[in-house]
């Protein structure tokens, strides 16, 4: 926003604002007058008396007034809560950054709770020298910190069979970005020296389920982390404290919680986790194998299911695109469920392979819309319609489901999961 | 990481990672071997049984191993706890974001509780039409995304007078670095159609002190946002809860919390808060006014007191460094206490007026060090010692002590805070 920039970007956003600023705000939106009748109270009773002081809470919390901004479960979609899902209140945040407290969880054999004393990295298998690594070990090399969205494969998958959950946490909750800060997986694995014929690698983590998948050995000396922050505090125990596996743009299960073991070895596991899960069904019901990447995906986060709209007027439509194969590049937004399209304004910084958070303003009138988001990444790529996907992939899998969601805008303002097309 | 990049940021890093890699880890440093008598027990006591399950926490917390990574005071510091401060450990942070539970706080009326059903934001004065805004009116207007520093102008101000405190989280931790979203200050400044002779904002907060700053318009106009969230979420109320002004790279006393009013004028109004506060006073008695920006500074997070060398061998020397002029162009570090420098390999993203990530690798085998950091922005500004600060600026002060910080690394591997020269 500084005005003497000649960056396009922000040349970009200097129009934006003005724009924004020109906008003749209806009467239903425009904030009332000072003169009005409804003044507030000259001085609130928070003004009048000392509030609690500093380290009343040494670590921090929320507002007691933002009580419902939580992780939320479906009780009825798995048998336990053990193996189950909680999902991100992504209708109740912005940004790209996603606070600790609120990334999603996916549990398997439920939370390890690990004494970083007495934690141990094993790396074996097809190296020369085979090493345990304490967490302190881990904390004195060189590190790195990137910040990456992190999606489950069956993130939507309730939805291939048609709109099935109302409310975008539910719908896509399953998905979260943080700056991660960790050890590149390549320096561990040259420290253990890897042998000639080693190939793909296998990551156990230390729970409960002692979870594993493989891993080709091209993406492990690649951009993979052995991480153990999270926003710069150490993870929380529901991701993995204190270590997991980062494993850019790639599925969610493959980054390894509470990471115990990595062997090395000349092909592929073939663990429960990529075999009877983590593969797509298709229609002639064979199933597709080591679908890895996450493609490009985007939700309007807000109106949506759970974030209705409460006024006429100035609407924000706010969401959220990402690509496990790059960077977003450009996201489109219609309001005729896919008729017509018009380019949102993305915010924020882009990274590669993190959330952005897109924009678009409109003034509502009541009239009803459909709403519908369409990621672009800079491969090329862009986000199809559900039904596109359906036409190849049919309805059996529960994976990789990154089809154009629809919201419903009712005249009331009320919000609703829809199919179109 | 990518290894078919032809970035230069991408190559150096690359041969940052080939060179870290090739390093001849010593006796003292180098992990375990896997076939050594010290292997754990193969299976540990939290694989063999189911931990919690999702939602145990639906807004989650930190691992309980974790509990000491928390805001702390120095008591004797304040003579109270509503006017007060606790510190961000810094110690125990790594990257660039500090979560929302450990951003440091500075209170003058403790934490104003406000229900955001009952906030107001009103702007008057030399305007044509003046505003109340409530939280549900600022939330549907065009919002931004940024990530910025915010520092205490106090931040270091013990030690004007030399070494007194020992630990980075008590001489540099009133800083901390998030993503705020909020309202562009400059649309609603035009909302209220600001008169022709508007040249200067009166900021004030809900709290007990009804704390209030003089801004030029010029800022006001420029890149302050008027903001809610921060990482995504509501802001703590800590941090002003609902809605707090964000003055970017300013000092942190204009970033007002709980902000309740802006007054437009034509002149500053010299509160108690630019007055008898928040001046610099020198060594004639007379004091400097309106230092709003913050110089470049940084600070070695660790090795520092708090966070000592536990073994001999390859260490890694981490910090921060932030400028309110602009980027962080370049860190230096000095193991000598200054006679001799090395850049940094500074990581993660750099954007402007936010914190950045710095780190230097090296062989320790127990010699003494005197270790520094010296932060260089984008003005070609040269982050100071501190004894050329104090010959300009005698030792009356406690703002805007952007000093080079000094510390002490002992044989034993402990870290005390020093002065060089």
């Amino acid at each position: 926003m500084s005005e003497t920039s000649d960056d396009p970007k922000q040349a970009s956003r200097r129009k934006f604002l003005a724009g924004a600023a020109g906008l003749a705000f209806g009467a239903a939106t425009r904030p009332a007058r000072a003169d009005d009748k409804n003044l507030p109270p000259n001085v609130a009773g928070w003004t009048k008396q000392l509030g609690d002081g500093v380290v009343a809470r040494p670590y921090g919390t929320p507002s007691k007034f933002e009580k419902d901004v939580i992780r939320r479960d479906v009780p009825w979609l798995t048998a336990s809560r053990e193996s189950s899902v909680s999902f991100t209140p992504l209708h109740e945040l912005d940004g790209i950054i996603t606070p600790n407290g609120l990334c999603f969880e996916r549990h398997h054999g439920g939370i390890a709770e690990i004494d970083p004393n007495d934690y141990r990295l094993m790396i074996h298998g097809l190296v020369d020298k085979p090493l345990i690594f304490t967490l302190e070990d881990l904390k004195r090399l060189p590190r790195v910190n990137r910040i990456y969205f992190l999606e489950c494969a069956a993130n939507s998958g309730m939805e291939w069979r048609g709109a099935q959950l109302n409310g975008c946490q539910y719908t896509h909750g399953m998905v979260h970005c943080v700056q991660y800060t960790g050890v590149p997986l390549k320096l561990l694995l040259e420290q253990a020296a890897l042998k000639a014929n080693a190939s793909w690698i296998m990551a156990e983590g230390g729970d409960a389920a002692a979870l594993n998948r493989s891993l080709p050995m091209h993406k492990a000396l690649g951009d993979c982390l052995v991480a153990y922050r999270s926003n710069g505090e150490m993870l929380r125990p529901e991701q993995g404290y204190p270590v997991r596996l980062v494993v850019p743009g790639w599925q969610g299960n493959m980054w390894v919680k509470w990471l115990r073991r990595i062997k090395v070895g000349d092909r592929p596991w073939y663990s429960r986790e990529e075999t009877g899960k983590y593969t797509d069904l298709m229609e002639n019901g064979k199933a597709r194998q080591f679908t890895f990447e996450m493609d490009a995906k985007s939700v309007i986060t807000s109106p949506s299911p759970q974030a209705p709209v409460k006024r006429k007027g100035f609407t924000v439509i706010s969401g959220l695109a990402w690509s496990g194969r790059g960077k977003i590049k450009r996201v489109d937004v219609s309001l005729d469920g896919g008729r017509n399209w018009r380019t949102a304004r993305i915010d924020g910084p882009v990274f590669d392979r993190a959330c952005v958070r897109f924009y678009a303003e409109i003034e509502w009138n009541g009239e009803e819309l459909l709403l519908q988001s369409r990621a672009m990444d800079d491969t090329g790529y862009v986000q199809p319609t559900k039904g596109d996907l359906r036409k190849i992939r049919g309805v059996n899998s529960v994976y990789h489901n990154n089809g154009i969601q629809t919201w419903a805008l009712k005249a009331s303002g009320e919000v609703e999961n829809v199919e179109v097309g």
